[in-house]
């Protein structure tokens, strides 16, 4: 296998509104904590925060653009979300091989940073990279 | 609290092709899997295939839009792919209580089946609902 | 021919976050000079900017859309990238007929112009206008 | 410099209607020939067509995101449209560096491609890669 634990791969992007109100639209996930600012400001965020599973959507970019890249078939993914990501906020996902499963399914940690390097996602992956 | 084991909400969606393509947009997964259908003909699934953390995303929308609905704080997701999701497959994302916490979280049964009843995706979820 | 030589057309628009992040997202172009303000800031153009490939969309919308107009075969277009184009900037695409070659084809100079009159792309274009 | 006459980089990706949709959209290019496909279809097309400056984006792509990569300064772009793009093409942009310009600029052949090996547009591009 061309993995070896240790391995990593990033992504960074900062996240618009325009991506919190299409991934709502996609999604159906109007929830206000999303796309009503008058009332997000009243609740303990102060403000409007992403999805979650955006930020699992950058997690999964990573996994099917770098690594393993192409061909990789995503078996599973947990997920815990210890911080809220704000519009504006630059999310740096990264994945990083952690185990290599009978030479045909990798494990990865998978964690989400923000540009103050708060974790907001943390959790694992379980994908079959592409035959080589 | 206001909730059961045994509750349940779900919401419907037809996955578009725009969806998919947006989805890639605003995460950046251009993955070949999801874009381009002269490659994907030739992978294990004959097409193109929906993102994942698409079905998740209609997943957490049952929970942060019904049940338990607005100002729910998403703690964390389990998710497993179990079959994949083409464009034009119709996806029933479902949750159900299956466990109170210390009378503040709850714990989920999150499953997404096909418009065939296959199960796409299934999981648990951990959420606290607003207070009552 | 009903085009002479001088003849000219525009269109403006301030380029929005969700202008480039859509960009980015249809053509797969996430580049981080686009859409990660952290890492733009570092750079000498101190924040994100437009993909030039926008501003040059705005060039082929006056071609499409007023001068030739309907119908236009476009042929070819030259381009340079003069001055960056960052979001918030109102961009301004003029074209002006420079050439008709043999009563059947334009050359234009195509040149994009920010609020302060810099001009951000300059180059020509070669249509073949509708017949009349 | 870390690149040589010959490297070469490319992205594949199937041109959706949305794809073309949104690109109109952000650009203001809603020329009947990309959105009215009644009309589109008695042009000599037989139907609607995707804007050349969206193929255009994919070269622009390929150039920012993996050769030259993050930091390329995009100076200028030749582009010849020598075929449609049609809704449901999948288009193959490549670039191929032809020289090295001064130890500083590299000048790129561009060409993109559709599944039946057509080239749809082609040209140069000339761009200054990050420093080392």
């Amino acid at each position: 296998m061309r993995f070896k634990v240790g391995d990593k791969a990033s992504m960074s992007k900062t996240v618009s509104e325009s991506d919190v109100y299409l991934f709502a639209g996609i999604t159906g996930d109007l929830n206000p904590a999303h796309v009503n600012e008058a009332w997000a400001k009243t609740t303990r965020f102060g403000g409007r925060i992403a999805h979650g599973m955006l930020t699992a959507g950058f997690i999964s970019a990573v996994l099917g653009m770098k690594l393993p890249g192409t061909g990789t078939i995503y078996m599973g993914q947990q997920l815990k979300f210890t911080a809220p990501v704000r519009i504006g906020d630059t999310i740096t996902a990264e994945v990083e091989v952690i185990e290599i499963i009978e030479n045909k399914r990798l494990r990865l940690k998978t964690t989400a940073t923000n540009q103050d390097g708060v974790v907001v996602t943390e959790g694992e992956a379980l994908v079959m990279p592409p035959r080589e």
